[in-house]
């Protein structure tokens, strides 16, 4: 039996039969206002409060007040597992403002920044989520989606050797074909969740579908979810017929 | 609860929660002919006259005096709120031309050019309010949409630091599937607003749909609007359903 | 109120609240065959004749005599207004073939010889209207689209400044979804009105829409025309229903 | 009235006011095996048989044997008319085949080489017609359609000159949208006639449509014709209906 | 009357009227698994067999023994016509491995190789057919499209005059429009049939159409056709609808 | 008749007519979580367990103890067979961390190094079956898909002459129509199966197709499979029909 990772979002760990397989990299994709960042939110600040997991947050989109902005907008409270040194919210986004993408004179933000930022947190701390927010602001500074495929690839290899159970988030990008922006980081994730915002009765209904979980069976049903005040809510037992 | 700035335009801000959220980068995406440049001269017009905003319009696709005839088309009096220091129009179409684009020779117009304009206009008057029309007129001096987009990511980043509310316009093009030019836009910015011109029964009808907005619920449905001599005018209690 | 210009076209005038806005740089994109050559001499020809407005016709894709050829096929006599000064047909194809495109020991035609071309004309006649036909053989001049955009911009300002109300040409390619050639010219004009060649039962059927008119409100349907021994007629109270 | 120059085409000149307007370049364009060589072919050999036009036909895609078998397949019997120095058969494959395309050592066979061996047999005849199988032969010369287009035009205007009424061949993909191999040919040209292998009922149809003639109303339905041993065979008054 | 050269597939014949025309060049187009090697095979093996045609294959995707362990799976049997002198199946695998592709310090394996093999198999044979599988493997050596189209051009020319009645196979690319790889072999070609597998009620069916041939009529339906253990066995009196 | 080699997955067999055809090089492709690294374990441990087939696995995607886990979690024991030295479970991934993929001043991991490490495994090991997951790894390290193709068509003919009855594996991407990622693997091997996700009400269901297979015939349907606590299996008896 593979051990598990409940995410503690509403609806999800029953479609995943309880949670992501431990020391996975783990890949949700969506579309703009898909709700990524929220989800990778959840993940992080449910396993603090929830099962006492020490959890690691990188945003390389939003700066840190943002992200705190929003965690509290969903009633979490971040700031006592902060200093509880069990929650950590590490902002990228002054780095990579000044460290650019390649140019002549630049290296830019790399996954070796984030390897370093990384390994410096989890030396004193005993971390076993991660999350980073998101692929694409570090995948712009690769040239090609080759050069790009190898980086994730060992990146994710670090994840794992440092014993974490890891989200990442990537884009998928409205009026293209993709589920994820590159087209590839899909395929070296252990696990690929989709997240999506579809017209039905001239509505957008947000819609969730667990894609690929390697090592275990999942549900492969497409169901919607809500965004509340609580945060994200699935109906596991509801589901989307396209026509 | 997050503090809103109501854009004033009739029918918008009920489907918004109030407003866009305080020291948010929000961003309209229209075909041409969608109405995006007179939807933001109602963002800034209205928080001068109903709010009492100072606000600062950046122009770089039409001259002042196109701005100035397209807001007195619509019944709007700006003499007056320029003279009391309150709306500031600013022509960059002269600079535009005079610096063109990436050349060997010359450097284009650019954000920094933006950034330096801005920061001016900031040290004698306290701008609540910020409109670009349009990101594509400065974006043509960025060689990759991946360079574009960090500097975007810069520039929102910017924008929040100066502690405006800011809208800014894309297009999208008629033809092509996506929802706005570069495709990544709408990734950097805290909100995205799609316009469209769709066909129904042999008549192009104007739509809107809030499409995105961080830190809080909106409204996700199609609705139709109308440009009249007062300007946009939306009905957020008529939906559109597309078959 | 908007000073307008008629265009003079049978049935178009109606569908745009009299005519163009003065000082405006209106589109016209067609497939081949879509009519917009004609569609242009009868700007400039009813100018002249119904409204006295002194005009100038640049044509770089046909002769002179073959520009005069089509005029008198549609029952237009120009010489008489051509030697009163009041119609010039200035042929810019002998330059072109001349000039060629951007080659590293040539400059090509470039909108800056048309500006010089222009300026010589409007010493010694004072012309209203302006008709170019096309865009696009001045447009395979510039290497990209960006460069492109950036010199209509520049001429449009520049027509803007000539006090003309102007109308320029531009290609739609059958197989491609978009609605001008180069995907840009539409973002830059200050309207723009899409020729069709549609198929209906069989027959192609030509059709009228106003996409865009900036300042003013417009016609949004789509309209049947036909081309006949007198040019173009549109039936501006018939419409066309795509399913 | 324009003067015209009749096709002599089974059904074709009734569809074009009488056949094509004097000294005007027109275009088919067909898929493989689409009857674009038969078509060129009975356009030259009906002149000169029916109507005492001395015509010159280039053939660059096969040799001279080929051209002559498949006139003799079809019931032409060319010798009489090239001995009377009416019909001129110029083969230029070799040509082709001995300057290959563009290479840093060569020169390509390109328009100017055909202008050059017309300009050559335009000395001792007095030809009226003109046909070029096919455009694509030579336009493989030039490494962007931007510079071929120029060189269209250019050639184009060069037939004028010479008074030729002339009949151009080019090539539409299977599999592609566009309805010529550059998406360039059908705008220089003063007419276009589409020929089409449609599937109708598990058959492929072969269909005509004149997309294009300039200074001159026609015939805008689709039609189906036959290539049976005497030739094309257009049924004028028989249409096609795409569902 | 054209002198034509049977094929002896299996209900072919009664499609082109009795065979190729002689002394043309055949295209023959198929996707992964379409059938094209099989095809190809039988074109030659017919010849020697049935009617005394000596044969040339020339295989540069399987090897020797592998075309040889087909041949006999259908139950051909090879030996005795190659120890007559009567068929040669050269394999040119070994010097592709040799030669490679493009690369600045290799010639690659090229239509010039290809030419001084067959002409020396020519001289002590009078083969009267050949078959290349296939154009692909050869493609690969040309840098661009457009290039490898004159090198198709000058072979088939090579080919005509060598008197070979000759067959060519092309791959057509799964999840693409086109119905060659390169969307220009076909229009070198005098003929081109397409093979295809078309999913029906959820089986993959196997069809047959003759797209082009020139010089001549031919059945123009799109038929079914199996291999079994004999080869290929076409129904020229069933067709194929498709909807 | 040919020599088979079963694969032993519960439901195939019996559609290939009892296996693989001895010593050839057979292609499997799937989109992200589609079933090819499990499909691949089971081929070489059933080949182990039910045939005394040694075999080879080498995996460039999922690290050994990845793998090792996978094939526990179905239940197949695999260090009995590592130790009694007829599994090899090889993994590069550590090799392709450290040799990258084309820069400059790397060699990246390439077909030749699996050519060496096969080699040297192939010393002591009588091996009969290979299996490698996936082409793609590999794939990146050369630079245009033509490069590719000639690397692959040469690993084949190296396996082949190794004796060995290969399975490859690589990936279709969601959102392109090709089945598989570079459109040119499946031309070089000699057979493919195509593995799919496809949705039917709501649910994504698991399907499976032979879409060719040389010198043999095989079933053409597509077919439901399920990935149960055993593995794959396949219902050879229903199928699916496609709208």
């Amino acid at each position: 039996m593979l051990e598990r990772v409940p995410t503690g979002i509403a609806g999800l760990d029953e479609l995943i039969e309880g949670g992501f397989p431990i020391n996975t990299v783990n890949l949700v994709s969506a579309p703009t206002g898909g709700g990524k960042t929220i989800f990778a939110i959840e993940y992080i600040y449910n396993g603090v409060r929830n099962y006492g997991d020490p959890g690691v947050f990188i945003t390389i989109e939003e700066g840190y007040e943002s992200i705190r902005r929003a965690m509290n907008a969903f009633g979490k409270d971040t700031r006592r597992y902060e200093e509880d040194g069990k929650l950590f919210i590490l902002d990228m986004t002054e780095l990579r403002k000044e460290m650019g993408i390649y140019e002549s004179d630049k290296d830019g933000l790399t996954f070796d920044a984030l390897k370093d930022a990384l390994t410096g947190i989890l030396k004193y701390t005993k971390a076993k989520r991660f999350a980073l927010d998101s692929l694409v602001g570090i995948g712009l500074s690769y040239e090609s989606p080759t050069r790009l495929r190898e980086e994730i690839f060992r990146f994710s290899c670090f994840l794992r050797e440092m014993n974490l159970t890891s989200l990442l988030t990537t884009e998928s990008v409205e009026g293209t074909p993709g589920i994820t922006r590159y087209g590839i980081e899909q395929f070296i994730s252990d696990s690929l969740i989709v997240l999506g915002l579809e017209e039905m009765n001239g509505e957008l209904v947000r819609t969730i579908r667990v894609r690929k979980m390697r090592f275990t069976g999942h549900d492969r049903g497409k169901h919607p979810f809500l965004i509340t005040s609580g945060g994200i809510e699935i109906s596991p037992h509801e589901k989307i017929f396209n026509p």
